[in-house]
């Protein structure tokens, strides 16, 4: 019993010291409710384990006491890791240290957007090889990988039930990545990485509740609840592209009818294009989504409504969002050109004003455009915290 | 620090009693992490100060054991409180003890569903007297108070900011209660009040995540994550009723567009329904929707399709909450006739063909009819919460 609690305390304490980035042990003590005495001896036992280190008064630290404040932070050295982001034809993967900092990167395009399981396999190794070699380093080097897919993931389990990507479906994707790789193995849906990657270095650092929503070629959300990631009772999160805006509405490549997605994606976006516009000499979905986004900047009514009414039915979805969840922030985060109108000044205007009135500020929106990279960033995040779990777990096992 | 780690250790020891309904300390250390040494200091504590009690092992004690096991359990005789519902031109009482027990109920009947703050507070303290005097007590009987009302309330601090049954906005409603009736007062929205009467005696007992979900004269929705009810970031919880189901849809009591509630409530049904049918030779919104059932009963083309459409879009509704959510239980809680129409089994067929397909058994549904009187109990639940809340800071106090 006080074996678990001393475990608890010390999960506690270092996923405490990694989202603060820097902290002094008295705030620790504070933040945590764990005794000074106790918080003083996890840390030398972190310290010791070469998981933490000790680091010079950060800047706004108060100069009037007495003698300098020592602060502590996860040791950057202890470990690399690699995350990696399946997206549309490419697979991008960032290597960062136990800190986050980025040491290493690399890209690798995909002559197709589906594959087997089985092909994707020697696909991730190569785009791994490419980063760590780049980098100057080897395979050993790495302490684990975290992976970002899109569509229906069970993290728990490492399965991923359904991906745009995998022409397969219930696909245990992590224990093959595991076997092929011969390390630890971390997959997550690569929304929910986005809001991870957001919680440790972007906006969401320090908020306790806040949602992420992105838009690509679908439409996901990731969203966390009292500092943690928010996964649903069958460990699969939100599914916000799916839920329904219109009965019996457009067809969703999921096969069923009426889901946001069906509005907003990628490819609904130039469904409704195709029908007056000839695409022919456009190769791919960026150059189409292109010559869309060009022909509304031109005037052209035909694109600048289809634009208006997905700007329509997104804000319709988000303020859904708003008032079911009621987050204190919503951070919109993405890269592709439908940036400038989905989230455009009058699309979030409608949601402000679909959401319920009450005499209090409206959630905070915050856009954030980022690409491939942060993406595989917040996938790496994923990584700390399973390789952390690892190392937390080796110091219980041994005091035990 | 240190007394800071005992009053949280206090307050858990004593909700994990309450939650558990009879409990052994042994269990109790295990659950809470607590270790046992302090699980019996506290228990010592909590048995002086007459909160919990011991008793006989329950029923399904393990016998084989050497000595019998004693568990422990809330004193039903340590408090009384009681719970309100203001619904519909009724106010519902509940009366209960510290450990949930009914000791007493009233019913008030209204004149009229619409009221200034001021003209509520008599009626309330009407509508009480008359549970305390029937119950054979005084009003210095009573601990404490909780109320349920519709709309958006902010449990913290006690505003109503909107409620069918109050003409005015932002009443600051707790605040001039406790003044008219000189003791603790606790108001929170009406669903939220279902999920916990769920969560303490109904269907939501030792779940740890579920959602309520309520058809009257509005749509509420009350969310359990993590044995606690979700309120979101501004403290108002979660609007099911006005989450959009149509873009620029039917015109909703809020004054938007589109809304769920505007589709499904009575309001909605009776308001198709005039279209048609002369309900002159009714008079309360009960006979008219009485008449309405009937008529689709009977065969009634037109009254069919008015709770079809309504059932069709609660459907949708409600799979979006799924796709969100992803909760592990759903429970339909009402009392009104609508109930054979919305929750019937082609409506929840709608539902799982509306969630995202994945090979693991979607939530399960469950339905629970009820009255006025269960959530007057709701509201007495949330009442014991905070009145066992008062008296653990007394504790805290006496022992600093």
């Amino acid at each position: 019993m006080v074996t678990d609690q001393r475990d608890a305390g010390r999960r506690l304490v270092f996923s405490t010291i990694r989202k603060a980035g820097r902290i002094a042990r008295v705030d620790l003590a504070r933040e945590t409710g764990i005794s000074p005495a106790t918080v003083t001896s996890i840390t030398a036992e972190l310290i010791r384990e070469g998981l933490i280190e000790e680091t010079g008064p950060s800047q706004d630290n108060d100069l009037r006491r007495g003698r300098p404040r020592v602060d502590l932070k996860v040791r950057g050295a202890a470990r690399i890791v690699a995350g990696m982001k399946l997206s549309h034809q490419t697979i991008a993967v960032a290597l960062v240290d136990f800190e986050g900092t980025l040491v290493g990167e690399a890209c690798l395009e995909l002559d197709r957007a589906r594959f087997k399981a089985a092909e994707l396999l020697p696909l991730f190794r190569r785009a791994l090889e490419h980063a760590v070699s780049t980098a100057g380093m080897t395979m050993d080097a790495l302490a684990g990988i975290g992976i970002g897919m899109a569509g229906t993931v069970d993290a728990a389990h490492g399965t991923v039930y359904w991906s745009p990507g995998l022409s397969e479906r219930n696909v245990p994707l992590r224990e093959m990545l595991m076997a092929d790789l011969d390390m630890p193995v971390f997959i997550d849906n690569d929304a929910n990485l986005v809001a991870m990657a957001e919680q440790y270095f972007g906006h969401g650092r320090g908020v306790s509740d806040f949602i992420v929503l992105t838009i690509e070629s679908g439409v996901g959300m990731g969203i966390v609840v009292n500092h943690e990631i928010y996964r649903g009772a069958r460990g699969c999160g939100a599914e916000f592209g799916h839920t329904k805006v219109q009965l019996d509405g457009a067809l969703c490549r999921c096969g069923q009818r009426g889901c946001l997605e069906a509005y907003v994606a990628d490819y609904a976006l130039l469904r409704e294009a195709a029908t007056t516009t000839d695409f022919a000499d456009r190769a791919t979905t960026a150059q189409k989504l292109q010559s869309l986004v060009e022909a509304a900047q031109a005037g052209d009514e035909t694109a600048k409504s289809i634009f208006d009414r997905a700007g329509r039915m997104f804000a319709m979805g988000l303020a859904n969002i708003v008032n079911i969840f009621d987050p204190e922030l919503i951070i919109l985060s993405g890269e592709r050109m439908q940036f400038d109108y989905l989230y455009a000044e009058d699309v979030l205007d409608g949601i402000r004003k679909s959401i319920v009135q009450i005499d209090m500020a409206p959630p905070e929106v915050r856009i954030h455009k980022w690409g491939d990279l942060m993406w595989a960033k917040g996938a790496a995040a994923y990584a700390i915290e399973g390789v952390a779990e690892i190392a937390l777990q080796d110091i219980a096992g041994n005091a035990a």
